[in-house]
């Protein structure tokens, strides 16, 4: 019997992305952002560690335990590219690297250039800490995305050599580690491997992986003590979502990218076996997830102490860690919910994440990155250090790299996000210039969006098929639109946020759509405590930020009236013409007394030219602070 | 030539506190305190560690750097008391330490029970980190408060046995080391110890330890590579306040502690050697902490980074640090600006102090402390252990347990802090039911100070002479007070913020000083980022706080009209009688759409009953949250 949920899931159908906004940050990418990290890779050793030449003593500098997920990464992101363009220089790296991988990995199809370097005889007796099993799926990611990219088959065979010694080593069989891995991501992996080749031991080792987590005896608590520490005291269970069964979490907790991989995981493993009961989990994790923890940027995981979940709308502004890693996380788990069901709940968080949280995480030249993404940011001291910062800005590399490969990945296949084939038809989730071809009972379809979403609200499709089709183009109705218009004369149903248009299409059929994109308020609940009294703009999927290149009085002291008149403004110095600012008056607050720091006469207001640009772009014209949220009053003159 | 300096400086003189607000604070401090603190030097391994016991494979703990100096703290705290009113038990506790330390003092006098034990042949060879000259100074303050309580030398000796070694191996001779201590503290107290024994060596080493400080080539760098180390790469000099000769610092930086107690000695010295270039370099300091470092409560130091400074105006509310010691040392270094000059503005800043960061931080049973003092607390994990602490609360006892000792020495000695001997007469700074005896031109004198302050406005002092005397009493009108009435027919000058009652007094004869003390909005200056927007209440030196015992609603919702009519209310269930909390109606912020965690639609504003507790009982009742600061509004309903 197939289940309701296999009836209904769907799948992504790649688009080409023509043009508008995402063209230029997607170029960046393709051009300065896979080179940079190349570039990185080499020059910090990450490339030279897969010949497995460290020595205790020698000059090559240590392994970390995830280097290889940064390759793992990078490949993948690079396979995609190859894909939509083929790139010979890009294919020599990449085949380099394979190449790397082919003769590092062991007999018995071991691949971790760590341990094979630094502690050979300490394999899989840390799988809580050792990012093994985490590096092992990205390796899988890699191998599938280049296979499809290319046909090429060798590192699809060196992933499944590995995955097969993995699935030799853990299950639920006695003479088995009845173990999971410490940052989960291996799960999501295996579950695209049988899907690419059809091998369901991926899908039960999957499946073992997510079902055995959290179960008692505790796993981690166990191998901790079969190596002599009490590594689990320093380290919650929370932490990596260990400390319940998947399906009984009732709470989003841990590390945020953690999290996210393991939702993913749950969200595939309920589509592909069509269990409901896991979905129900997921749908709950979701909902708390959306309605507790997520920052208006659609950045996750509050703090830099755990890089995750805190606390039921504990969502500060200036200590937002919100990791890029988790709001790339957040986009792979609500494209997985997607699959299962066409609601714009999830697309409408997707898009929020994209547009806000992950584009700013690059620079606009594609070669500097944030790892974390604060919604407030204050001039400062690097207390901790020699060299003393003084803003928070974007940097090239970090130590811990996984970011900038991460996004990478996501920037070359983001023309994979944008429909779901549907039983039906097909749907569109995303508002982005570009081309799809697909196939629909029996006809060959293309269809066009053209758009300069999100800086106007029309966008216009365009059907070409070879023959008369009957078929329901799905449309979605973002959270934030109240007002739109459809061109056509059908029946326009509305169902789960999207407009159904049901129809025999002919060839070069449009349909216009037109979003009215005012410039809106948008408040926090009062729950979350840093927001009360505070007002941020969105106009469209655009959250917007006060940035202090545009100011000549301290950021801190502005504050917008309720009764401001805003509008918006193009072509701002500095930015891409495209850009929509918004402008207007907004106050400056004043003390009466610039020589005591505390006074009972409360400061005056003065008027000051306000400006709010998007905050993907902060931190690109100079280095300065900014701020999402303000102080809103019902004063309107000072 | 005698200086202008040491013309006007001043003594404080001993009062004796009677009753009234301290009492039952000085009580809870001297019975559960003391003996809190001693019972946890035991349990912990303190007061073992003097005999030198430890062995690295032995069983007794490993003794830390900075133990000694909670010995020496905990010594001079039970000093003072015994010294007000003997005890045999605390005097036969103390002497037993002191038992131990002659026993542990060496043929040259060193006296360290880290470096005797664990690193005998390391001695001095770190003074950036090693807090040897911090616990010696520490010794010494002991020795001399044991001194003057008892006249036992006994201590006292031990102390100048170490300061005399001391001696010989830093200064500027050429065969001398030409370093200083990482955390300041001996540099004021050798200035006590030269005034106690009249010995101009230890002034003379004062002085060079505060002059030689932050000179080039710095002695940290050149230490760290004698050790073989780069410790001072892993943290700014700035820490230490030893980037930059003291005379030429022109910003407050680094750890607040360590800060203090270099700003102490730089007062003292520039007191005792009438040093007006050294006191302008105080006054600078003193101007530039008290208007951009400030917390309204008397709190400084906003980062756990560095326990320390950051920038100007970063005075965020939650993560503020604001140690205990911090506003302890803020204290002495404005008594001791006290001393140079009677203006009311560092005595303004000490009550400020006193009445909030200060209190706060002994549980009202005086056996817990905080050893942070955040302006707002949240909900938490504490996410990097084990344990799972929802609430921030009072400790019995730390790892680094340098406030609760601090905080009990400023407590026995409280009494010394409320009147200086000036010139023409004596001078009340703080006003405090107590009794204090003195000698002016001849006469004995007796002045009886009658108040239930801060909860009521009025003091009467009392003066009781045995002859008719003619000088000065001066009484000091708090910043806060813009409205007080005095008894008297006299011309009442006003000089640096003090009435000048200058007459000659008989015997028996009253003033009475009535301080109106209404409930007042009390506004940071702008350029403090979070409290834009937001009020906190003050009535007469006490700040006030929100606490989530008082609330039905989540504490995050809470915005005060303004509006709002407040008023007093004694007798609040859980807190001493005479505490006086302000209440009237705030309102909620309620969001329109619950299961939305953003929206456009503003959150509406309902009444809630409105209770604000002074700010240094909170987490007395239960535990729960906290705020000092609340948005404000200009709306009067709903």
């Amino acid at each position: 019997m197939v289940s309701k949920i296999m009836k209904t899931c769907t799948h992504f159908i790649d688009a080409e992305i023509v043009d508008g906004f995402w063209k230029p940050i997607l170029d960046a990418n393709r051009v300065a952002g896979l080179r940079t990290i190349y570039e990185q890779m080499e020059t910090t050793g990450r490339i030279n560690a897969l010949r497995i030449l460290w020595k205790p003593d020698g000059e090559a500098p240590k392994p970390h335990r995830f280097w290889d997920s940064d390759i793992a990464k990078w490949i993948e992101a690079a396979a995609y590219a190859v894909g939509q363009k083929y790139d010979a220089e890009l294919d020599q790296q990449i085949q380099h690297l394979i190449h790397l991988l082919e003769e590092q990995q062991q007999p018995d199809g071991y691949l971790n250039s760590y341990y094979l370097a630094v502690e050979p005889e300490k394999r899989f007796t840390n799988v809580q800490w050792s990012h093994e099993l985490y590096c092992a799926g990205h390796l899988m990611e890699a191998a599938i995305a280049y296979f499809k990219a290319t046909g090429n088959r060798s590192l699809l065979q060196i992933a499944c050599r590995y995955a097969d010694l993995i699935d030799s080593i853990f299950g639920s069989e006695p003479y088995k580690l009845k173990g999971y891995g410490g940052h989960e991501e291996i799960e999501l992996a295996l579950i695209k491997l049988y899907e690419t080749t059809g091998n369901d031991r991926y899908l039960k080792l999957s499946s073992y992986f997510i079902e055995q987590r959290g179960r008692k005896p505790y796993y981690f608590e166990e191998e901790a003590a079969a190596r002599g520490t009490s590594a689990t005291a320093i380290q919650k269970l929370e932490y990596f979502q260990a400390h319940e069964p998947v399906r009984e979490q009732n709470d989003v907790v841990g590390h945020a990218v953690r999290a996210m991989y393991l939702y993913c995981a749950m969200a595939d493993l309920a589509r592909v076996q069509g269990d409901e009961s896991l979905r129900d989990a997921c749908e709950k994790l979701w909902n708390i997830l959306v309605s507790q923890y997520l920052y208006v940027t659609g950045g996750i995981g509050s703090s830099s102490k755990n890089e995750g979940f805190t606390r039921p709308y504990d969502l500060p502004n200036n200590e937002a860690f919100c990791e890029t890693c988790a709001s790339v996380g957040l986009v792979f788990f609500a494209s997985r919910m997607l699959r299962l069901s066409c609601d714009s709940r999830y697309a409408d968080v997707l898009e929020r994440a994209l547009y806000n949280s992950v584009a700013a995480s690059m620079s606009l030249d594609g070669q500097r990155f944030f790892y974390a993404n604060p919604l407030e940011t204050k001039e400062y001291y690097n207390l901790d250090g020699v060299s003393e910062q003084q803003y928070y800005t974007r940097s090239s590399w970090f130590d811990c790299a996984c970011c900038p490969s991460n996004l990478s990945r996501l920037y070359t296949s983001l023309g994979s996000y944008i429909y779901t084939a549907e039983e039906d038809g097909i749907a569109a989730h995303l508002f982005i210039d570009s081309s799809v071809h697909f196939a629909y009972d029996g006809a060959q379809l293309a269809l066009r969006q053209e758009t300069r979403y999100p800086w106007d609200g029309k966008v216009v499709f365009t059907l070409r098929t070879d023959r008369p089709v009957e078929f329901t183009l799905r449309i979605r109705v973002p959270d934030w639109c109240s007002e739109y218009e459809i061109s056509g004369k059908e029946t326009c149903v509305r169902e789960k946020g999207y407009l159904l248009i049901q129809r025999v299409w002919q060839d070069s059929d449009t349909v216009s759509f037109v979003m009215k994109m005012p410039i809106k308020r948008v408040y926090a609940d009062p729950l979350v405590l840093e927001d009360v009294g505070c007002v941020t703009l969105q106009r469209g999927p655009v959250v917007y930020c006060v940035e202090s290149a545009d100011y000549d009085v301290p950021l801190s002291t502005v504050v917008l009236s309720s009764h401001a008149v805003l509008r918006e403004k193009q072509e701002v110095a500095g930015l891409p013409a495209d850009v929509v600012a918004v402008i207007g008056t907004a106050f400056t607050a004043c003390t009466k007394h610039p020589d005591a720091l505390y006074s009972s006469d409360k400061p005056s207001y003065m008027p000051v030219p306000f400006t709010a640009i998007p905050y993907y772009v902060w931190g690109n014209r100079s280095d300065g602070v900014m701020r999402v949220f303000l102080p809103e009053t019902d004063k309107c003159q000072p």
